[in-house]
């Protein structure tokens, strides 16, 4: 992709701002952005001693573990739609 | 869920401890806690002046931007099993 054809967006996380640099459309980046900050504030609603630093990590954690977890149902759906693929072939 | 069924987890990533309570076990809370960590320090690697706070917040940015494409990946695969069940169905 050329410079030309990247994109350049800034979003406001937490009370600071970021500018993303990248192909994805402006919608895109507003959406992950909206996404994280409600987490955070989520998160914060529960720790309210956190520092910026931890509550950002914990909320990459918690985003990790969710990543995780559609990783495995994503697989276990791939397995099921390659077995009745199968079955449907022998039958 | 009891909180005697509950897992209490220390882990360290970017060098910082971390005290997980949940329900997952040890070693997935591990598996989590590494990733977040690798992902911390190559999103460091090419931007080594950013501050903790920004970096653990770019990293939730990425890490949620994976779990969105995911998620629709997921859909699509959803959707296409669907549509194969029903064409069986009309077969």
């Amino acid at each position: 992709m050329s410079d030309q054809e990247k994109t350049r967006i800034t979003v406001e996380i937490h009370k600071k701002k970021y500018t993303i640099v990248g192909s994805e459309t402006p919608k895109h980046v507003q959406t992950v952005a909206r996404l994280v900050d409600e987490k955070m504030h989520e998160i914060e609603k529960s720790n309210v001693y956190l520092d910026t630093t931890r509550l950002a990590v914990l909320t990459a954690l918690n985003t990790m573990n969710d990543y995780i977890k559609l990783k495995e149902d994503y697989e276990t759906l791939l397995s099921l739609l390659d077995e009745e693929r199968e079955q449907e072939k022998n039958d």
